[in-house]
């Protein structure tokens, strides 16, 4: 379908479409790494420094598509993808597409199949990094679509990071993007919540920060979850070393401590509901790992 | 009020009142480090296996607290301390409680108030770690109460872990203990939510587990909320790498997919109309930690 670009960056022209914070960081790396860069915007202004840094900046869509045979695209969401694309007409016939907006599996599907119907090679995306890590070797960038396509353009894609590519159904990719999305805002809302917590009573975040973070994540919380994660494969949570009956009552505790420090409850209220849920379900003598069970079977009522 | 114990653990004995998994491990770190210990249970079979590694099994709550000067008290909560140490009588005036149940500020003010009335010395406390870790160097305790009362027991104390005395305001060791084990819930449900969407793509949890917990949350999570925490203390919320409103909108794919895939959604849904709220109170242009805004200042109505 596509044949193997070359691995000289100079000879691997890229266009990036979107210039956002993140469409920028992406055309930046390009840059850097030594790829002619075309980009596109809504707003061209948003152009004016990485065009300043060597990019070109194209007058439409189907001139920027049609300057190399790998678009990256990073906009809002999948609407604006085809709004965007659209203008481009046929140019886009016979390249390639990688899409890294954010979105659903049902989404990127969809997309996988608007790209089928006009003879456009689309991988699906997903970048795991902020705008300032874009471009360092360790940063991930998750791939889902044909392996042949991901093969064809790897080289380009390293220049962004360390891509990994997790299979042919093109919704993989999303679909770890909100899995990990979903979990660095869980642990930032911790984070944020206990730091109101603390500073009900006059702690400083920067002081909470190095305890919390620094000490406690790593050692209590991050290194439990590794080694207890094949017990969540076995649906084994043996209760010796704490039942959820007591993280129940922590989380009663927790909940209470944030009404007499006046900080917001509705996270240790969901917390503790979920909790309870799992008791009520029979795993109250179990260990806290016992609420996965709560998550992957949904009651329909909470969808 | 209390002299300097000996530093000599043998010359240092300890009583432990309570023998769930957290009274267990306190006594047999305390074992392990020499201490005479004396503990009692309700339900005194628990008792076995440390008694036969050294313990001393006392008759009654009385008999154990006049074993020392010192008598560390790990029952289910604060109902539970005044139900068992009531039954003392007069035996613990004159002597040091250390009370390491998990409880609200106002509960850990009404126990100090209800030792002061007994002439016990009274410090509050929290253990940081899970069982297991109990005894190791590195494990977080807090203190909490008179400055000389920790001091007196600090040598004892060091016995269980790193000992670190939070000021004299009895509430503060249970003020950080449901901040971070609110950061802990957080975070593990974040991590077993994240698990149960990729598994119902097929993805087992160990696999995720090292992409999530060992690459992703220390450098794309925990590294910038240690960076940015000075923000916070500044109300500093610079948007220029990322929007509240890209936020809420991968908040929404999140959702949708969690939705599409039947999995919990009531972890997103809060997540969401959280960053709403911040954006409804003027943070939109601001970056994600402005949630922070919303987390401190509860509305009535969410308490
Ligand atoms: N920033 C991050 O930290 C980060 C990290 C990982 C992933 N992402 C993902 O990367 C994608 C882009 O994010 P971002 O932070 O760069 O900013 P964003 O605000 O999500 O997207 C901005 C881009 O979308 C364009 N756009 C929006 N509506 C449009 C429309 N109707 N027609 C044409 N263009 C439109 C904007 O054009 P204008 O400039 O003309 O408005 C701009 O190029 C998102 O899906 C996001 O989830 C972002
Ligand atoms: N386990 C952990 O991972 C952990 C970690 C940090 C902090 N903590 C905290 O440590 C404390 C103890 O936790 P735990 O895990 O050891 O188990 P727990 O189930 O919270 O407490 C069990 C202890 O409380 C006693 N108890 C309960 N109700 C009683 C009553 N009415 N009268 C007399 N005794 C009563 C039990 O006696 P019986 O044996 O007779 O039932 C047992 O000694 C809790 O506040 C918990 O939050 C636990």
């Amino acid at each position: 379908m596509t044949s193997q670009a070359s691995t000289r960056p100079h000879d691997n022209p890229v266009t990036v479409i979107g210039l956002g914070p993140m469409g920028l960081a992406l055309a930046g790396a390009l840059l850097r790494n030594g790829h002619p860069t075309t980009v596109w915007n809504r707003t061209p202004g948003k152009a004016r420094d990485i065009v300043a840094r060597g990019a070109r900046l194209a007058g439409s869509v189907a001139d920027a598509v049609a300057a190399g045979p790998l678009t990256v695209v990073c906009l809002k969401d999948y609407a604006t993808l085809y709004e965007v694309l659209d203008t481009a007409g046929g140019a886009s016939a016979g390249r390639t597409l990688v899409n890294l907006n954010s979105g659903t599996p049902n989404e990127a599907h969809a997309a996988a199949s608007w790209a089928a119907g006009r003879g456009v090679a689309y991988l699906d995306g997903a970048v795991m990094v902020p705008p300032p890590l874009v471009g360092d070797p360790g940063s991930v960038f998750l791939f889902s679509g044909p392996r042949e396509v991901f093969d064809t353009h790897r080289a380009a894609l390293t220049s962004l990071g360390d891509p990994r590519y997790l299979g042919s159904d093109p919704g993989l990719a999303v679909l770890h993007n909100a899995a990990l999305l979903g979990l660095m805002y869980a642990t930032m809302n911790g984070f944020l919540h206990a730091t109101a917590l603390v500073g009900s009573a006059g702690v400083r975040a920067a002081e909470f920060a190095d305890l919390a973070v620094n000490r406690f994540l790593p050692t209590v919380v991050d290194a439990t979850l590794v080694e207890q994660a094949p017990d969540l494969d076995a649906g084994h949570y043996p209760g010796e070393l704490g039942t959820l009956h007591m993280n129940l009552n922590a989380l009663e505790h927790i909940t209470l401590t944030c009404e007499e420090q006046g900080v917001h409850t509705g996270q240790p209220r969901l917390m503790r509901e979920i909790a309870a849920q799992a008791i009520e379900d029979g795993h109250g003598g179990s260990n806290y790992l016992a609420v996965f069970e709560v998550f992957r079977k949904a009651a329909p009522g909470a969808r």
